[in-house]
């Protein structure tokens, strides 16, 4: 296997010595943000919008990045063209940096990293099941590095066989830790939650081919209006558009992908795999 | 200067050479817990509390240690002697390890490092000025790396020229980012938080000295009752007590230490220090 290569900061190394010293405020206080996207047959797929996305997470959290955007842009395409991986997903971290006494934000450490991997070019016919979890995600408008819950809540999904879990607080749904989610209802309106959640690159081009298609509303949605749901899927860089029929073991309209899911999917991946 | 060593894993290395590799999921996803204790007189005070916490921390957030008790206090006792400082603080972090996803947590990586630093021996003349920020640290038995919300708050303490920042959540007062905090009423009861808070080891011993000095209790404090205090102070490893003033701009008591505080201080200082 040839090596697989990783910036960290103007360095281009393999990824075996892609090393940060243990004083970076991501291990000594997991402090950082990040962004990915995927590549497909090499070309990186939305790449402003996840461009636009990292320096907006950078600003929240107070990161002030020395590269600008041409540069981190540069160093992408170098880095995709060093691996030459057909369809991958490639990853930009920015941490806290080495903070001298352990506890202020100094200069960030840029990682840029990509693995190889293949996702299915078409919607799966068979929907997962997710589980509800009551959580709130703190910065939510950022992609930080906090995955607590996420990793931590992983072994309880196995045990469930679930294939995903959905946060909501306050009586509406958020967000997947790595996904969005969007609800129709039995009168063909898509929805999609707008406030407490981190808005996805996927969910922002599904939004927009579904206002073009549908009645389509970005606003608060309740668990009630979930449960209630004739279709409901997930949107994200790995899952594309993937079908949600069963909820907290609530089965979603009759347990199968809906119509209105298969349609947006469709036009969906015709836009990111050309048709 | 003569190097630092610091623990990374079975490697005793110096502090500039102690690398972690970036596929960490203490790097990747914020993943991981710690403790942190100090040495007086090169002699590690409350180890043993603070290995309880460390194994209780691991537990919670479900990081299984190859290594039992005895082997990480043996790392932490020759590190200390390697690095030969007078007065330190140690910490032990575990991380999520190098998950092969990127997302399940695998054999943790063990990071102990020590740096030298000085505290005053005897409490402070003058206390310190607080503000309060409605935030719930999530997994708060843990002490988890998660510290997103305290460093983002750093700038805002520093512009208000405040010393520290008390979560709250429902009303309740809750912890500073790396403290407990106590009240003392003006009938000379000491109260301080018992839920949605970490169990700091200095608040645990100075809670024992105060049960045998005054009327003590562990338990639900509200906002109201910290404002009306006669006296504030937080514990922690690196502060002792730490008396506070000040919150939110409302003047504590006469504005000065007071006695109880004071009393519980010199009874802490004897212990830790020697008489």
């Amino acid at each position: 296997m040839s090596k697989v290569y990783v910036w960290v900061n103007d360095s281009l190394i393999p990824s075996d010595k892609a090393n940060l010293n243990i004083a970076d405020l991501a291990v000594q206080r997991g402090y950082g943000i990040f962004d990915f996207f995927k590549t497909i047959d090499t070309k990186p797929i939305f790449l402003e919008d996840h461009l636009d996305r990292l320096f907006r997470s950078a600003v929240l959290m107070r990161l002030e990045l020395k590269q600008n955007r041409d540069e981190i842009r540069n160093k992408i395409l170098q880095l995709n063209k060093n691996n030459n991986f057909r369809d991958s997903g490639i990853k930009v971290i920015l941490t806290g940096g080495f903070s001298p006494d352990g506890f202020t934000i100094s200069e960030p450490n840029l990682i840029i990293s990509q693995q190889e991997f293949q996702i299915p070019k078409t919607m799966p016919e068979k929907g997962i099941s997710i589980l509800t979890h009551e959580y709130q995600r703190q910065f939510s408008d950022a992609k930080t590095l906090d995955y607590l819950q996420a990793i931590w809540l992983q072994p309880i999904l196995k045990e469930k066989m679930a294939g995903d879990v959905l946060y909501y607080s306050n009586g509406i749904i958020r967000e997947c830790p790595r996904a969005n989610i969007f609800v129709v209802t039995k009168d063909k309106k898509v929805l999609t939650p707008e406030t407490g959640m981190l808005k996805g690159v996927s969910r922002k081009h599904v939004l927009e081919i579904s206002a073009g298609m549908f009645n389509t509303e970005a606003r608060d949605v309740s668990i009630e209006e979930l449960r209630n749901a004739a279709e409901v899927f997930i949107t994200s860089t790995t899952k594309n558009i993937l079908p949600v029929v069963e909820v907290d073991g609530y089965v979603i309209g009759d347990g199968n992908p809906g119509k209105v899911s298969r349609a947006l999917a469709e036009e969906y991946n015709r836009i990111i795999y050309g048709s």
